[in-house]
């Protein structure tokens, strides 16, 4: 039996904590929140034994193997570190931090530690990206030369979180700096960004954009674009292609049905699936059983700290290619 | 919390009470199977107290509220018969028999005691077909005109199966035959079949068909035409088409995921889900929880006992006209 | 250079000569109609020298090498009869009559003659059909199980033309019986009919349906269905599939333009291309073109009387088993 | 009568003279090529009555309403110049020149002399593009914000023809530059480029590239990529997206069939239609139709000189940017 601890119960923990559930010989122990009277009939309906508003009721409890930190991102590298010294494998939601130095920091502390750690980039998982990089691997399409990643949310968040979350690239785009590595299989050089303002001007003075277009150039010589909006009227938009020199791949949205009407005005469908909960509901059980497994065998785990602080230094160029309005290489981030 | 007794515990009966586990306050207290040694550890794994071979340890238990009847066909109506003398509301799994005047008996005893009853119709829980269903309820094609069903395995069962399943039309096809009534609105009132022996004249010799396409005619005037086979080497084939006077909708088969991959050959992508236990595991999650629901409001079933007669008077007048090669009246079979 | 005769300058006779005029080497010298004032100002913009109403003019000109017979259907066969004698080959308009024998004369004595002979069944040289035809010769699906045709009209025809068409069988029905032919390579063998009037009472009364379901067993033991509708609100509706022991194949009706739209709502697209003179334009064009190399080469045409001979057949079949509502033998119409 | 000159009967002018045989009351009068007898034989199957190696056959024609330039780029202004002092209608090919000075006299010499102008941006005329532009119109996206813009050829061009193209902005990328003008309804401010030799390093050795990334930002706020390779190994491939405030609109690539297949291995289709020539083939007809229109009404060309001439700046900006590593402002080049 593996004994989990879950430091922090919102939507995400609670994913991870139902995805458990499903799985023989794991278990969520104990729950750390903030308010855990909050969570105390969730935690019940899901057979945690143990809630609490202490952390260290989870470091300290010798049973317990690992920890899933999906509390703010403010909070992340501190507990990272205090695993490191528990001895307790940790799985991280994204960024690991808003500051790149103390996610290095944070990884390497977990890497002289010896324990596991992974990044919680989720959408590697998902059955349909994962598709389009086993066709990658395999050679199906030669030789990557572009990558071109769709990343549009259904709404923007509230103006109290983009005041807190770091930004466009280092709270949502930073998936997509993700998603670009894993497919290319070559690591990020130069970063250049055009960035707008389309959606809501309230998001400007709150000194992020909701509109960009991100050009990446990989050490291989390849290209990858991204392009992000905070709000898509028709939902989640989460696509992408990859261009080779022997062919192209691409996956498409997910629907909630495939009906299809036709009639005196035209063909009509309903529209993608709304957001992340329902497009990425099998990629969040994957990726939670990816980091049991890894625990109890021993491998590594399929996205590492490097990929967290990877994504994290691209993030970063963006930013910087933003402000200063030009190609940005990742060296300079460093 | 409703105590449901699960009678039969093979892959189906399996799927109930694994359903079942992920949701609150219902509980499957007792399993009865015919080798119950077999089925302790799944048992144990989904957390049902009690193994049994003797049907009695779930008829005689008065905190028990519903059973599960998932044993073989020719066991079905005894088992419902007994339920309505022990007061428990019944899910059948289709067929409810071979005999359509067993059928009848049986659904009325439950009628009589004024219990719940559910036919195992999963395919009504399907996402797609249910948003067909409602497309043409809200009169979004008008009046239905012609109701089109595709209905392949993607593999004949066992020789051994065939002997007993009652045949291509009560063991496959009966599906189809619900699912005409419920995009219909209308009841069957002909049949007619054309059948063939395609793809192992083995089963010809065991006195049945693999290939079959079945014209039925409504009460309404309006037509359905079933086409089924017994294999596919594509995999399962589940599409559902409905014309109607002001347009059309149709429903396409479901991917693993939407990747395609262009490349000088062509366009590739790939084949549908394999089975059954892919494709509609939605949909039996859905069916369990909506007999759940059922028992615990008081509300109708969604599936009745009628609904389970009327798809085998169907099958009945389908294998005549197989056998006697002419268009056959529902009404000669009741 | 070769000389054409063109009988009938209606829509598919103005077709025909449009097409012919884009082809080296060949032209159309003379347009017989009835009333050949009304096509005048046609004829010369399509470079016609001669329009005339006596159909003599063609089959009395030597230099003319062969003619269109485009008039109406219950001309055909008297028009065939005297271009076997006036040694002209013959391309004829579908069906080539309302009379079994009629055709099965016509088609002997144009045989008698040595000359060429095509029908107009365009559909063979669609490109979406003719690329099934050629996965199926391949062997790409194994052996054909179940052929399945969708055949909708837009709308019905005038009343005045039902009254003379001979049917929605020998009319419309026609093209998917040589459709289900040229796909299945075997010969049909028996059919069976469901029909219904859903669309337009008056229709029944005009002693047709407008609504029908044609099952056909096939000598090698496959089956086909074809669902027929007088009235479909999209438009053209025109699809195929074939199922066979090795995989499935099928093509989609044709649309102007792919463009997609996502909004709040769902997905949008326009309606498919709205009747035969959109959908089949390089259809009609392949089909006129092949008859001249024909011509030119002394090849078969790739469709003969024989291949209109024997859709009447089924037509024939279709109608008495419409009328006495039973499975219909091929052979009880010969 | 309109009588028309051609100059140059390479490729393009081939199809310009075959689509203006198929219109009423216009004539290519007269040819003018370098090679007069290699294009004898089609001239004389086009109907064209003049061949000439001399264009002051053409200019010095007073019957001649109008010119069509389809000759080298380095010939078209100085035949624009003498076009305007016959007093010739100008439908010149993209690009107008090589030269941003000399395009610039050019355009301003026709419009100096008020005749009509249209550049050959051909694929406005698309089907599917056009439908995308009327959407938008009609404000079905709402405010457009991302353009997306794939453009893809199925080969490079013979080094030959890269040495005197131009480069790929300038002989490729111009229609997409064009395109996203079309689409936006907004004039382009600044460009950004991404670009890599990653097909054929002989390419980079002729100083050109053969794979690129283009950001342009607009004077609207909006933004546009679009992304270019010299080979596509499944072929042509051309595709828009427009994400707007309301929603997002997309074509996809024209295919010569919709016939899929689909077998134990998976779903097959044919690739795209392979080239321009196949897939822009109802564009060509269109636009010189248009352009006869235009001179036949007096109406505006619907691509004018200014068209051609913002097309070229955006090209010069995108080499800048290429150079010089930098976003790079229209207002620079002018």
């Amino acid at each position: 039996m593996i004994n989990i601890g879950l430091i922090g119960a919102g939507r995400i923990g609670q994913i991870h904590a139902e995805n458990i559930l499903t799985m023989p010989h794991v278990q969520v122990k104990t729950v750390s929140d903030l308010v855990p009277e909050k969570i105390k009939v969730w935690a019940e309906s899901v057979s945690i034994p143990n809630v609490t508003n202490r952390v260290e009721d989870i470091f300290e409890d010798p049973s317990i193997d690992a920890v899933l930190i999906c509390s703010s991102t403010h909070t992340h590298t501190d507990l990272i570190e205090r695993a490191a010294v528990a001895g307790k494998h940790v799985f991280c939601e994204k960024p690991i931090s808003f500051n790149i130095q103390q996610t290095k920091r944070a990884v390497e502390a977990i890497k002289q530690a010896k324990l596991q750690f992974q990044t919680g980039f989720n959408r590697r998982f998902d059955p349909n990206f994962s598709r389009v990089r086993e066709w990658i691997t395999e050679g199906r399409i030669g030789e990557p030369h572009i990558i071109k990643i769709t990343s549009r949310d259904p709404a923007p968040p509230p103006y109290e979180y983009i005041k807190v979350s770091g930004g466009l690239f280092i709270d949502m785009a930073i998936h997509d700096f993700d998603m670009a590595r894993f497919l290319s299989g070559s690591e990020v050089e130069e970063v250049s960004v055009a960035g707008a303002v389309l959606i809501d001007p309230m998001i400007g003075e709150l000194d992020d954009i909701d509109t960009a277009i991100t050009t990446l150039r990989f050490k291989n010589g390849s290209l990858a674009v991204i392009d992000n909006s905070r709000k898509a009227a028709y939902g989640y938009d989460q696509r992408v292609e990859v261009f080779g020199s022997e062919g192209q791949v691409n996956v498409q949205n997910q629907f909630p049905n495939s009906a299809e009407l036709s009639n005196g005005q035209g063909v009509f469908k309903d529209k993608p699936q709304y957001f992340f909960l329902e497009r990425y509901k099998e990629s969040y059980l994957k990726e939670i059983k990816s980091f049991i497994d890894a625990i109890r065998c021993g491998d590594a785990t399929p996205v590492t700290g490097e990929d967290g602080y990877q994504a994290e230094l691209i993030a970063l160029a963006a930013k910087t290619s933003l402000a200063e309005q030009r190609p940005v290489k990742i060296s300079e981030m460093a």
